[in-house]
């Protein structure tokens, strides 16, 4: 059925569904950051203001829902690590993604919690193992160039960059949220410190 | 009241009393580890298989049962703190205090929570407050020595190490438990080589 058989009706039917589909992936978002991923979808909908079965038909697995979720996140992480790629200094490109991941970890933890559970227990984040795989080669090509430059530390592994992560989590987590962005900084400067030859 | 007024059941009584005074202290342990220090009170009294007023009468405080719960690691961390207060290297006895805190971490995930808050929010953990700040001098002692030594940088300060061991709970927080004692391990490798000169 296209607009002109109906016209004013399905533009507006359409914005209604794009606004449903934003509040959920919204309230998906901040339900997630409060409990994790595998919160109950209907408190996902209840948040959101939608009835189940709008949520279902929009989202029909938990994986779409969380997918959709973090989806903007994903998409800068992956544009992140591109620039990083293309940088003639793999070393100082690392360190720029590390910072700027462990502060993006400051800003949302939901999306934290997601990511660094996932790459700690060795298993993509659901719905994203496409992504999670790419960008997973990459900092592992950002690690080899960077100890081929001699800059880091030949023992360095890209586990050790996941630790890390997990770290600043729990300084995130241990920390005022007046003081969090500072002391997150001093640890990740720390941190990437102990992996310099 | 003495016992040889009423032989043989006062000393039945005390072992009562101190049967109860155990399980109550180890459902404190439990209950702190699984919701953290502000559980509610009859919680630790319905585990422990005592009625809550059993549990008031020994213990009239919150306080008083957070620091009979921790009492044991506390003295440890004692008894740790003062032998490296007397080791002729103190940037070897710092980095050892460090390592057997960040095991500990990863048996005792309660007093970890406990600890690790308390130091990073600048409060003493309720109920242990002098203990807290004579543990916290003498760590400032180690600090201070070791740079005075040439192996710790000049920059670093008590805080980094309460980050140190802030980012450890995150490490733990996020590996599974077959590898937790491995990566904790290397965790607290690369933190401590992120202080060295």
């Amino acid at each position: 059925m296209s607009s002109s058989q109906l016209p004013g009706g399905t533009p507006a039917l359409r914005a209604d569904a794009e606004r449903n589909r934003t509040a959920i992936v919204s309230a998906a978002r901040a339900v997630f950051a409060e409990v994790g991923t595998d919160a109950p979808v209907r408190r996902v909908a209840r948040r959101a203001g939608v009835a189940p079965a709008t949520l279902y038909r929009r989202f029909p697995t938990r994986e779409d829902l969380v997918a959709a979720a973090f989806a903007e996140q994903h998409a800068e992480c992956s544009r992140l690590l591109a620039a990083a790629d293309a940088h003639h200094d793999p070393w100082s490109a690392l360190r720029a993604v590390v910072r700027q991941f462990c502060a993006d970890q400051v800003r949302d933890r939901g999306f934290t919690a997601h990511v660094v559970l996932s790459a700690c227990s060795g298993d993509a984040p659901p719905g994203t193992a496409g992504e999670f795989a790419a960008e997973a080669g990459r900092l592992e090509g950002l690690v080899r160039r960077s100890q081929e430059s001699g800059a880091l530390r030949a023992d360095v592994r890209l586990q050790d960059l996941e630790l890390l992560v997990a770290g600043n989590a729990g300084v995130i987590a241990a920390t005022p949220t007046a003081s969090v962005a500072t002391a997150s900084r001093r640890y990740v400067d720390l941190a990437l410190r102990s992996l310099e030859t």
